[in-house]
């Protein structure tokens, strides 16, 4: 099948997604759970496939682990498409009403966008995920996972439709989109055709989406995010934050990759965390000022740009907050961003002139996250300002319509 | 200056207005409100100068009469800058609020974009409108105008600078975007220095910015707006909405361009039309239905597809609902779509099924509109679904921002 064809059907599919209620959409989802549950032998076959696939060609460990599907990580899709069913719909919800002088009502209602298209890397269990937070928004997804993964992803989507199918929802609201690497540039070109593109995943395949697509994109997920250690803070609330901010999930975006400590709290802090760092597995890449504190790896230039994901730390000590905030306007990726002061004036400025999707005081930067600030489940975290920025839950995953309603009004 | 140095420029001047009163972006725009009114003279005189030129140059009276100002829309520019003063400043809003369970305490709230690119042509008012919009909003604004209106945007631009720094704010909070044509793509190519690009002006212009930015785009105004007449609609409404949708205002995005007549209706409501819009000056393009009822210039294919803007209409009588709503389908481009039905079942199907910013039942289009909606200004009328859709006020100029505060917590 070709793109455009893949993209006729998801627009037909979209139609009636739009107008499903969510009872329809809810058994939906329980219907994609239980089938996926059913096939769960065949996902791991297929699964199994691609990971012998992946070995053969070399690829690296940490790939070969987020390709590689478990018993517990397919139980953890299927619970992922409950708990989607469980939320609720923002299909219909009034943004906002109000009635003109003349007697028109105007209301603004939220629907769905009508087709996205995810462009994602290995992890097979985005295939579910993004599936069903498409589905219970009403939209229609087109699904251009990796190759490496294609198996996987083929018994995963085939279980999805047969439960869309017996749940009388059509099977083309749930879309694999197969096929060479030219695919994906169709994809980005079918303005018209597929109303938002989110790519999910490296910072290359986000920035080669941003850069190519002609269909609006919702840019997510890169994380250079840093933590400020400013003079009044609390050496013991800092190294706590600090310490979970890096090492509690070093892999994801919302880790803090640079420490920045003020030059009036060098000689407390870092005497106390470079230490706890160590002890922690954590490698300090580390300027000349943080260098006479203790042993760190001597940081480049390309440590301060760098999302490391990994137990790495980049850390430099700054003169006051002015240079605490110069740098942030320098290297950040607008994703999150934390002060640890206890100084009500430093956390006004901070919060007021850092210019992100997440701005914290006193608190971990891990909490930037859709399941945590409540919104249940998350497409992504847009790092973008337009639409949405930050955490994205099902109402980003819409647009809205005016409706106007009169008894013959006209303007004058 | 380079684009770059531009867009340096603005983004520092950015970091100021972000931080800026309300009362102070206010007494800003009455600055620039009294300087663009003392300059009023030579601003006229750089219009003449612009004028002659593309009169001699052959250009066609419409668009000479688009870029030509009068003391009248110089006080207009004038009024629109002391209007925006008085509307409420959407910066600092808090649009959710919450304390988590852990007393985490999560806002979002709005901020500005910071730096917005304007490319629009030949109507200089637009320069001192969109110029205002944005400092309100707290953006700095890049301006690109068109090169027939150098002069007029010159003289406005230097107006308006000279207000900023009288009122203590940075001059390059608004820029002028001179230079030749590939000034225009390194603006689209400005990604992480210009944060929104707003095209405004015909089809044409729109498609290519959006074809072709690299930078986000609110897509804006493409108007081919449909209007139904169902079974059930009460002829004499019917016919005052048409008249008003196509006539008022024939050159804007918000008039009707194709009427679409159910076939229960056709026999009492052509009848009554057909004379009515022949006698407000509307040439009708109709299919061999609609010609069986008076005389019409036969539509093509090109007509159902045409924003004439202007005395034209094209017209078709269909079937039933569902043709109206695939016609819809076929050719919308998602601005505003009427409905005028005695039947609630129709409407319901028609603010359901159609996809638009802006659905209407038994009203006029017209009302698709900022000021209509209560806005107070609009910078334009957004036709795509992300972040924006229909009329863009102050408050779509923005963006959020999560701001987390606490007192030493970490995730567990």
């Amino acid at each position: 099948m070709t793109v455009l064809e893949q993209t006729t059907r998801a627009r037909a599919a979209a139609l009636a997604l739009a107008g499903a209620t969510r009872a329809a959409k809810d058994a939906g989802l329980h219907a994609m759970a239980d089938a996926l549950n059913e096939a769960g032998t065949a996902v791991l076959e297929a699964n199994a496939a691609d990971v012998a696939r992946a070995e053969a060609a070399g690829t690296s460990a940490a790939l070969v682990d987020r390709l590689r599907l478990t018993p517990d990580r397919v139980a953890g899709m299927v619970d992922g498409l409950r708990q989607v069913a469980a939320l609720p719909d923002p299909v219909g919800d009034v943004v906002r009403g109000w009635t003109n002088p003349d007697g028109v009502q105007v209301r603004q209602l939220r629907v769905p966008f009508g087709v996205v298209g995810i462009i994602y890397e290995a992890r097979p269990n985005v295939t579910a995920d993004a599936a069903g937070l498409c589905l219970k928004s009403g939209n229609a997804s087109l699904l251009r996972g990796s190759s490496s993964a294609a198996e996987s992803n083929r018994a995963v989507v085939d279980a999805l439709r047969a439960g869309l199918v017996e749940a009388g929802l059509p099977a083309d609201a749930v879309q694999l989109v197969p096929g060479p690497r030219a695919v994906t540039d169709e994809l980005m070109a079918a303005r018209g055709q597929v109303d938002v593109l989110i790519p999910r995943g490296g910072a290359g395949l986000i920035e080669h989406v941003v850069r190519h697509a002609q269909v609006p994109v919702i840019e997510t997920g890169v994380g250079n995010c840093h933590l400020v250690v400013d003079a009044s803070a609390d050496p013991a609330m800092a190294l706590e934050i600090l310490l979970n901010a890096k090492v509690q999930r070093p892999s994801v975006c919302n880790a803090v990759e640079t420490l920045l400590v003020h030059a009036d709290a060098a000689a407390t802090f870092l005497p106390l965390a470079l230490p706890a760092l160590a002890a922690a597995g954590v490698t300090v890449h580390g300027d000349a000022r943080v260098a006479t504190y203790g042993d760190v790896v001597p940081a480049t230039e390309e440590d301060w740009g760098t999302e490391y994901l990994s137990l790495d730390l980049a850390a430099a000590v700054v003169d006051d907050l002015d240079a605490a905030l110069a740098h942030v306007r320098r290297w950040s990726t607008g994703h999150s961003e934390t002060i640890v002061t206890g100084s009500q004036r430093s956390a006004a400025r901070f919060t007021a002139e850092v210019d992100a999707a997440a701005v914290l005081v006193n608190a971990s930067s891990r909490f930037v996250d859709g399941g945590e600030l409540g919104f249940g489940a998350e497409i992504g975290i847009s790092t973008q300002k337009l639409h949405a920025r930050g955490p994205m839950g099902l109402a980003e995953m819409t647009s809205t319509k005016y409706v106007v309603t009169g008894s013959g009004q006209t303007r004058r």
